[in-house]
């Protein structure tokens, strides 16, 4: 284990007199060790009533990690981080072993090891931490043999714009919860316990509908489309899509993780009118139905044909572009919302947080991707400025650790 | 009224045969004009059984603005503008009719008058839109005379590091409501909205606990503290706080808000432990209870003294210097969190966007932050790093708008 901050015996009288506290008193002090024994538990006499979405609990523990198949929560935040030079396979060992750890406790609504604001740890409100390794770690831990060879930077598409501070990263963690103070803590807490092994190289802070609003509904991005209807369904569909089913123990049950960050132009896509945005899409905005059909989950009519004899549905139409049939070749697409800070004259900074988990990107998700940048009207409007991979490894037993399979 | 967003006529075979939407045609298409009649309303068949959290409702027309006394919902957007040069009381009144109008419609779930994305109108989630005026507007009308004589640059005090990219502003939309999806969009088109009169100035997002997490609980900052418990309670209290009593119309049943943007140092917080934490703030951590009592809203006992004869509560502690016990003089305090991108260190960029509402920000609000300035423990970890003052004029009837008995 790694150091852990440290608390600092402040004298009651230094505070009582108002003197002790100087920014330079401060500054020396974290050179001070106060040995805290034992870990922080909530206060005594904290018996709050609090409603279901907070003490919501998600499992942390188990044979595959959560996050994944979880029913999305409303925020995430996906932390990527960059390895420090030395932070080799013992150390990463202790990194991991860390954040498992402290992940293990918040998620279950606990405060961290060493929380050192331990009320904040106390609402799960189905918190869940996926850990992600990029291709770095491997090479970091001496371990290129274990890669998953489709985890791998992807190939550069016309359709790119990639940015570097959206770009790349050796380790990631998906937190996700439905409760922003939640996801704040959270962050704060695994933050603190990289630094002695890594940098933060990446945040990408994501939204959904809010727990309660509309459960059990597809997500709606912020051109009003509904988003993830072709997702496999939960079952076998999901199984045969995600997770891969055999393979050494660092393989299996593991799963892999595509983030994309794409820019939507809400300049341009405003100025279309309704049928000329569902035609691009090959959906109806309202119901997420396809232009052939009237409800969501409806199978889209490729070959139906309108009075000018053309087919109803465009073939350059993202449906039609990003249509897969086969289990084994569909992705989950695990997508939030991204709303930044509009420009000085109004212009939106705003787009999706794309993320598609598969046991195989090269199978899975090139393919579509592949097809999507040749054509795919949505192109017009969407800018990917983002791009990292990730091997999403098997999840722990209890006392266990993510990644003990890989470099244990 | 203003011009709106137009749509464009986009053939159809254009689009089945993927050549009509290349960029170009679309920079063009600004220019093309095909008036849309009617308003936009939600697409047939869209009638989909939502829980609570989405549909809750909050009224938008009254004698008093909403979003002050309202309980506090989940999210924040403080968006401030600056008017542009020749926005003048004529153009003043148009913005406001379009904006007190876009505002009504959304908070009660129906699309903005020329929504381009509508279905992300439907879902209020206890949407407000609250409207502040700044000094420049009242500048801009030729109305200074009728400015409140408290709503003006506050006085510099020395714990202030304010950045001019967090401070000031003309105009300001307070959006809040217990969805980001329903606050991403509220903010898309009133910004739109605004923009042949203004551009944006700052945006500051803000976080509390999610609906259904903690209901009825004060609300809990990133330092772990409870935070707004000594507010005056609903009723009687906020009325003599918050409410402009009698007066022109325009001043009648309007309030004030002071905005300021409080860095929370978490790194140096961190190295304190919990006894020196409470003193400072003189409450309990878990409870917020005064250090003297045992439940929140216990009064302080600031002459009880401890063993070593000194007083229980420190006199620079932050509940001793912010202490007001006459309701005329004290603030409604309606704080967010704010957690921004950490550095690449791990050092977050954590705070408060603190937002007081009182009758008369000389008579309530800088009293106590020039005793705060002076001396509060709480100093050593916080800093302002933006500030703006505005006045909250009264609220509207259906069919007025926000600013009518000022600028009508």
């Amino acid at each position: 284990m790694t150091s852990r901050p440290t608390t600092r015996p402040v004298s009651r009288r230094g505070l009582l007199t108002g003197g002790a506290l100087t920014a330079g008193a401060l500054a020396g002090a974290a050179a001070v060790t106060a040995a805290r024994t034992g870990e922080p538990t909530a206060p005594p006499g904290e018996a709050v009533p609090v409603a279901a979405v907070g003490t919501a609990v998600e499992p942390f523990h188990g044979a595959r990690q959560s996050g994944i198949a979880t029913d999305p929560q409303a925020h995430a935040a996906f932390v990527a981080f960059t390895l420090k030079p030395g932070t080799d396979r013992a150390a990463l060992g202790r990194m991991l072993r860390l954040l498992s750890d402290d992940a293990a406790r918040l998620t279950q609504g606990r405060p961290a090891l060493a929380d050192t604001e331990p009320e904040l740890g106390l609402l799960p409100a189905r918190l869940t931490v996926t850990f992600g390794f990029g291709p770095g770690l491997y090479t970091a831990a001496g371990l290129d043999d274990r890669r998953p060879p489709s985890v791998a930077d992807l190939p550069a598409f016309r359709i790119d714009r990639l940015q570097p501070r959206w770009s790349g990263g050796d380790l990631l963690l998906q937190i996700c919860a439905d409760d922003l103070v939640t996801v704040a803590h959270a962050q704060r807490v695994l933050v603190k316990d990289s630094r002695p092994f890594a940098t933060v190289r990446w945040v990408q802070q994501g939204f959904r509908r809010a727990a309660g609003t509309e459960p059990g509904r597809t997500q709606r991005n912020l051109f009003g489309q509904l988003d993830g209807t072709a997702n496999p369904k939960p079952g076998g569909p999901l199984e045969t899509a995600v997770w891969v089913p055999d393979g050494p123990a660092w393989l299996r049950d593991s799963t892999t993780l595509v983030v994309r960050r794409i820019s939507m132009n809400l300049e341009t896509w405003d100025l279309l009118g309704r049928a000329e945005r569902e035609l691009s899409v090959g959906r109806r905005l309202g119901t997420g139905a396809p232009v052939t059909g009237t409800a969501e989950h409806d199978e889209p009519d490729f070959a139906a044909t309108g009075p000018d004899g053309l087919t109803v549905i465009p073939d350059f139409s993202h449906v039609t572009r990003s249509r897969v049939t086969d289990d084994r070749y569909k992705i989950l697409r695990r997508p939030y919302n991204y709303d930044g800070t509009p420009t000085p004259d109004g212009h939106a900074d705003s787009g999706l947080v794309f993320a598609s988990y598969q046991a195989d990107i090269t199978r899975q998700f090139l393919p579509i991707q592949q097809r999507l940048a040749e054509q795919d009207l949505l192109n017009e409007w969407t800018t990917p400025i983002g791009s990292a991979v990730f091997a999403i490894p098997p999840g722990c037993p209890e006392g266990g650790w993510i990644g003990q399979q890989l470099l244990g």
